[in-house]
C-alpha cells in the first residue's frame, strides 16, 4: 500500500470515529460531538500506532492504560473500542446514553469493556492516570529483577481545557513532575473553545510553560489533526525516562461541520439532522448512520492480532520470570489480582492487650496498618503532608529521593490529587492505596472519593483529628458536618471506632473489602483502651455495631456512641445503672455496615421496643433520628467548633456523660 | 536617626513579631511558632512600609487588605495586629488557643478586629485575595470617575508552601492572571519545609516559572529576611498595571532557634521552653515574655497615625466625589454598608403569571435574578463554564475581554475557585456575589462554602441539574448525596424550590439574607407552574415549607416533596384524595427556613398527630427521618443514578405518585 493509500485509510478511520460519534449523539438526542470529532485523529494516531492492548482481553494486567479525561467526549472511546474489536457492537453504540446500555453518556469503567476509569467530573481523569502511572512504577520497582521487566507500560490520556483549569489536575501535574513519572503521556486537546465560548474569556495562561515549570516535557503546540504529527510526539515522549509528557495539539472542536465547527455550541449539544447531512458531504462521508466501511474495520480490527501478540509475548516473559522468581511471581500475580496473603490479618490479633493505656485511635490506627501492612505488601500510601500527624507511616525505609522506589508516598498538601491518585492506583491493580490527612479536609477530596464509591474502588482513607476533639487548632479544622457528609456518598464505607481495639477492626475491615472504599475516621486525642477480656470482642466492629455493656438484659434506654464519644456513651450507661436505670451501650462505629446486617441482628443490638434511646457523637446529629427513633434524643454537635483545649470544649458544647444521662432519661420518662 | 539605627530598629520590630508569636505558642503549648519566625520580617516590611490601613477602623472601605493563606502563622498577625494598635490586647495574645478568646488557633474573621478572612485550610486565603481584587477592581469600574478615583486600594497576602500545592490556589492564580488583577500582591514564603520535612520530597516545581506562565508579574527569588529588599520588590510590584504579583521570598521556618530552626518539627509545635531560651539568646532577646520594647511600640503604633490621615484623605476625597456624583456616591455607600434598595424585590412580583407554562426552575432562575439584577447594582457573579447550562447570565453587555467591566464574571472550569473568589468578593464589600455550577460539582466546592458560612458571608450558589432528573449525563453528574451533603453545613440554607413561583422568593430568600451563604438547587428538566390564584403564594419559601393542597383541613396522611418532586407529592396527595383518603401535600424547599419556624407554625405544617407521613425527593432519603418520624417514609434516591432519558429513570427508580401514594397508605395502615 502507498503511503498515499494509507494516508487515505487513516483518514478514512478517522471519519469512521467522527461519524459514529456524530450519528450516535444524534440519535441520542443528547451528547458532546465536538470533543470527539475534534480529537479523533490524535485517538487514532494513539490507538492505531502505539496503544499496547488486547481488545480480547481487558484486564491484561501488563496492557497500556488510556484515559479519557475529558469524558464528556465518550463516544470517541465507544468508537475506538467497537472499531478495534473490544466486546462493544454498532448496536451498543446505537443505545448511547440509553437505560442500561453499555454506552452511558460517560464512561463507566465496570461497565464497559476497555474503560479503565470513569469520567466525566474534569480533572478526574488526568489524575487518576498520575495514580496509574505511579502503580506501575511502584510495581516495576518492586517487582521486575534484571532482564524480566515485567510490569512496563505507559498511560495515556487525552485531557481538556476544562481538566487544565481543575485544580485536582494541577495538583498531580505538580506531583507526578516531582515523581518523573515518564511513562505518562497525555494529549492535550487544545481547541480553544469551552461551553461559554472562545477559552480567552477564562484560560490565557501559557499551559506548555506551566507543565515545563512541573517538570515534564512538553511537546508542540503542533498541528492535531495531523495522525502523522501526534505519532511523532508520541514517539518522542514515549523515550522520556524521567519526565511525564504533555502534548499539546491544537485541535478544530466540531471539525468538519461547516456551520458548528469552533463554536461553544458544538460542545454539548447534537449537531440536529440538518448540520449532520452537511457535515457528511463537507467530509464527503457517503455511508449511512453508523456504518463505517469494510476497509477501516479490516484495519482497525488488527488490534485483535497485534494484542493477541503483545499479551501472548508477555504470558512468556512472566513464564520466564516465575521460573526464575517463583515467590516474586506469585507475590506479583497475587497482588495484581487483589488476593490478601494467608493469615494477612494475624499481625491484629493481640495487638491492644487488655493493660493498654489510653490512646489516640490515630496512634492505635498507626499499629494496626503497620501490624498488616508486614504482611500486605500490596498496601501503599500516604498523607498530604500532615504524616507526623496522622501517623500514617509505614516502618519502612523512608525514601529521601521522590523518586526512589518507598512504600510511604508524599502527596504534599494537594488532598484533591491524593484522592484521584489512590483511585488510579486501585483502578491498576497490584496496589491497596491508603491516604490520610485530618478529617476536615475530606471536604477537598469529596469527589475522588465519590468515584471511587462508584467504581467499587478497595481505598482506604484515613480521617485523623475527626472533630472537636482536636481542641486548639478550632473551627476551621474541626470536622462538624464531615461525618454525616462521607455517610451520604452511596457504597462509602465510613468507620469511627471507640478505641484501639476497634480500630485494628476497622482497619481489617477495609482492606478486606473488595467493592468499594471505606474511611477510617480516627481521634487526636486519646481515648481509653477498652479491655476485651470484660468487654464484648471488637470483632463486633464488623457487624457496624454492637452492645457494649449493659446492666441488664432487657435494658429500658438505649445509649449509642461513636468513636471517641463511646466512652461518653459508657459512661452514661453505668451513671444511669447506678441510678437504677436499665441502659444499654452501644458502640457503633459504622452505619452501613450495620444498615447491611439482617433486621434480626439489627432488632437484638437496637430493639424496636426499647424507644428511649440516645445517641452520642461529637458531629452533626443529623441523620441519627434513623437510629434514636422519634422518641429518642441525638446528641452532637451542630454549629461550628472552637479554638481551646478540647476538654473544655466537649464540657461548653456538653458533650458529657452527665447530659446524656439526663437525655436518657427525660427519654426514658417520655416512652413511659 | 541613621541608616544603621533604623535597620537595628527593624530588627527590634522583627524580633517583637518573632517573639510576640514564641511566646504565645508556648503560653498555649499549642500552634505553630515556625512560620511567624520565618516570615516576620516581610510581613513587617508589608505593614511598616506600604500596608495602607487604619487600626482605629478596621472596616474603613479602602483600606489595603491582607490576608494571612498560611493561618496556621495565625500569631504573626496577631502580632502585628497588636503592635499597629487595633483593639488586641498584650493580654489577648496571653489567651491564644484559649476558649472565647479573640486569638484563635486560625485567624477568625468576625472574631478579631483587622482579621481580613478566616484562614486555616489551605489555599482559601490565596483564592479569598483574588476575590477581594476582583470585588476592587468591579467597583473601582463601576464607580470611579476621573479624577475621583475612591476605589483605589491593594490586596497583599503571606502565601506559604501548602498554600501553593493546593488547586484552589492554582485555578484562581490562573484566572487572576487572565484577569489581570495588578493590585494583588503576594509574598510567598518560601522557606522549604512542609511538615513531613524537605519541600523537595514532595514539591519540586519551579513555582515562578508557574506562575509566569499563569501572566504573573514575579519577583525572586529574593532574601525573605531583608526587609529592605523585600520592601523594594513590593514597590515594583505596586507599579505593576495589569499583572499580579508574587514575590518568592527565600526564609528559614523558625529563624533563630538553634536547634529547630529549618526542620518540620518547629512547623506546627511549640519551641519548649529550652529551646525557647536558646532562642533568646541566638537572637539577642532580653526581655521577659509578652514584653516588646517600648522603642518598637513607639514605631509601629504611627501606623494609627498614618492609618488616621489615610482615611481623613480619602475621606475629604469622598466628599468632593460626593459632590461631583451625589447617584454614584450614594449607590456606592449603599452598597459598601450591604443595603438593598428600596423596591429592590419588586420585579418579582408577578414575574410568573396564573398561565405560565411548565418550565425548568433553572430557567426560572435566570429571570428571577434578573428581575433582582436591574434593581440590585450589587449582585454580581457568573458560573464555572457552565452559564449556558446554568442559565445565570445576567442581561448585561458581554464583554469579550476579561479584563473589560462586566457583571457577568467567566470563573472557567474551576469550581472551587469560584466558591473562594466568591467569598472574597463578599468579604471586600460593595458585591454580592454569586455562583453557577451543576449540583454534582458542589462536591469541588465545599471548602469555601463552609468557610463561607462560618463567616456568614452573603453569597449565592446556584446550583442546576439537581438529581438523576437531568437524565443522559448519568451517574458522575446527577447529584444524589450532594443534597443532604450541603443541608448539614453549619449556616447554610439549601433551597429547593418546586416551580417558578418558588424559584422567584428563593432568589428573594437568598438576596436579602445577610448572615450567611444561600444555596440554590434548580432543575435541568420542566416542572408544571403552579398557579398561585389557586394555590397558596409562593411566600411560603421564606418558612421553609407550607401546606401547598389538601383534601381535608384534618389530613390523615402528608406527603412532603422538594424541587421537581413537589408535584409527584401533589399528585400523590390528589391521588389518595380520589380514594377517599384525606392527604395533605407539603411543600418543603427549604429545611434551614422551616427549622427556624416558631414551633407553633411547625406543628401546623406538619401536625404532631399525623404521623402517616412521605418524603419524596430524588436525592438520599438520609436525614428524611426528622420530617417523616418513624411511622413514615422517605422515598428518594439511595444509589447512584443511570444515563438514560430522565423520565425513564424517574420510573425504574420508582419516583413516581403511583408509589408515593402506596407508601402512604402503607403508612396509615400502620397507623391505624
Amino acid at each position: 500500500m502507498s503511503a498515499h493509500a494509507n494516508e487515505s485509510l487513516d483518514q478514512l478511520c478517522v471519519n469512521s470515529i467522527r461519524f459514529l460519534s456524530i450519528d450516535a449523539v444524534q440519535q441520542a438526542n443528547s451528547g458532546h460531538p465536538g470533543a470527539p470529532m475534534g480529537a479523533a485523529p490524535m485517538a487514532y494516531a494513539l490507538w492505531d500506532r502505539l496503544l499496547k492492548h488486547n481488545p480480547a482481553d481487558p484486564s491484561w494486567p501488563d496492557r497500556d492504560r488510556f484515559v479519557l479525561s475529558a469524558g464528556h467526549a465518550s463516544m470517541l472511546l465507544y468508537s475506538l473500542l467497537h472499531l478495534t474489536g473490544y466486546a462493544l457492537s454498532i448496536d451498543d453504540l446505537r443505545e448511547f446514553r440509553q437505560w442500561e446500555s453499555k454506552t452511558p453518556g460517560h464512561p463507566e469503567h465496570g461497565l464497559t469493556p476497555g474503560v479503565e476509569t470513569t469520567t466525566g467530573p474534569l480533572g478526574q481523569g488526568f489524575a487518576h492516570g498520575v495514580g496509574m502511572a505511579v502503580a506501575e512504577r511502584l510495581l516495576a520497582q518492586r517487582y521486575n529483577r534484571p532482564g524480566h521487566e515485567v510490569v512496563n507500560h505507559y498511560v495515556y490520556g487525552v485531557v481538556s481545557d476544562g481538566d487544565l483549569m481543575e485544580g485536582v489536575a494541577a495538583e498531580a501535574a505538580s506531583l507526578a513532575g516531582t515523581l518523573g513519572l515518564g511513562k505518562l503521556i497525555y494529549l492535550y486537546d487544545d481547541n480553544g473553545i469551552s461551553i461559554e465560548g472562545d477559552t480567552d474569556i477564562a484560560f490565557t495562561e501559557d499551559v506548555g510553560a506551566r507543565f515545563r515549570a512541573y517538570g515534564w516535557h512538553v511537546a508542540g503546540p503542533l498541528d492535531g489533526m495531523d495522525v502523522s504529527a501526534v505519532e511523532a510526539a508520541l514517539r518522542e515522549a514515549q523515550a522520556e525516562r524521567d519526565r511525564p509528557s504533555l502534548i499539546v495539539a491544537r485541535t478544530t472542536i466540531g471539525y468538519g461541520s461547516p456551520n458548528k465547527a469552533n463554536t461553544g455550541g458544538v460542545h454539548g449539544e447534537p449537531l440536529g439532522a440538518d448540520e449532520v447531512a452537511l457535515t457528511r458531504k463537507a467530509l464527503g462521508w457517503p455511508y449511512e448512520p453508523f456504518i463505517a466501511p469494510q476497509e477501516v474495520y479490516d484495519h482497525t480490527l488488527l488490534a485483535l492480532e497485534r494484542g493477541a501478540e503483545a499479551q501472548a509475548d508477555w504470558e512468556r516473559r512472566m513464564a520466564d520470570y516465575r521460573a526464575a522468581y517463583p515467590v516474586e511471581a506469585a507475590q506479583l500475580e497475587a497482588d495484581l489480582a487483589g488476593e490478601l496473603p494467608d493469615g494477612w490479618a494475624d499481625g491484629l490479633d493481640g495487638l491492644f492487650g487488655p493493660d493498654e493505656k489510653p490512646m489516640a485511635t490515630r496512634d492505635a490506627g498507626n499499629r494496626a496498618m503497620n501490624a498488616i501492612a508486614e504482611r500486605v505488601r500490596a498496601l501503599t500510601g500516604g498523607s498530604a503532608d500532615l504524616a507526623p500527624s496522622t501517623k500514617t507511616l509505614l516502618r519502612e525505609p523512608q525514601a529521601q529521593d521522590a523518586r526512589a522506589p518507598s512504600r510511604n508516598m508524599h502527596f504534599g498538601v494537594r488532598e484533591h490529587a491524593m484522592g484521584a491518585i489512590a483511585g488510579g492506583m486501585a483502578l491498576h491493580g497490584g496496589i491497596i492505596p491508603y491516604t490520610a490527612t485530618f478529617l476536615i479536609f475530606s471536604d477537598y477530596m469529596r469527589p475522588p472519593m465519590r468515584l471511587a464509591a462508584l467504581m467499587g474502588l478497595r481505598v482506604v482513607y484515613v480521617f485523623t483529628h475527626d472533630s472537636i476533639g482536636l481542641g486548639e487548632d478550632g473551627p476551621t479544622h474541626q470536622a462538624v458536618e464531615q461525618l454525616i457528609g462521607l455517610r451520604s456518598v452511596p457504597n462509602l464505607n465510613v468507620i469511627r471506632p471507640a478505641d484501639a481495639t476497634e480500630t485494628a477492626m476497622a482497619w481489617r475491615a477495609a482492606v478486606e473489602r473488595t467493592d468499594g472504599p471505606t474511611a477510617l475516621v480516627l481521634t487526636r486525642q486519646a481515648t481509653p483502651t477498652l479491655d476485651r477480656s470484660v468487654y464484648p470482642p471488637a470483632e463486633g466492629v464488623l457487624r457496624g455495631a454492637y452492645t457494649l455493656w449493659e446492666a441488664s438484659a432487657s435494658p429500658e434506654v438505649i445509649i449509642i456512641g461513636t468513636g471517641s464519644e463511646t466512652q461518653v456513651a459508657l459512661d452514661a450507661a453505668r451513671m444511669l445503672a447506678e441510678r437504677g436505670v436499665a441502659a444499654r451501650a452501644v458502640s457503633m462505629p459504622c452505619w452501613e455496615l450495620f444498615d447491611a446486617q439482617p433486621q434480626e441482628y439489627r432488632d437484638a443490638a437496637l430493639p424496636p421496643d426499647v424507644t428511649a434511646r440516645v445517641s452520642v457523637e461529637a458531629g452533626r446529629t443529623l441523620g441519627w433520628e434513623r437510629y434514636v427513633g422519634a422518641g429518642g434524643a441525638a446528641i452532637g454537635v451542630d454549629r461550628y467548633g472552637a479554638s481551646a483545649p478540647y476538654k473544655r470544649i466537649f464540657e461548653e458544647y456538653g458533650l458529657t456523660a452527665e447530659r446524656v444521662a439526663q437525655a436518657a432519661l427525660d427519654a426514658l420518662q417520655a416512652a413511659r
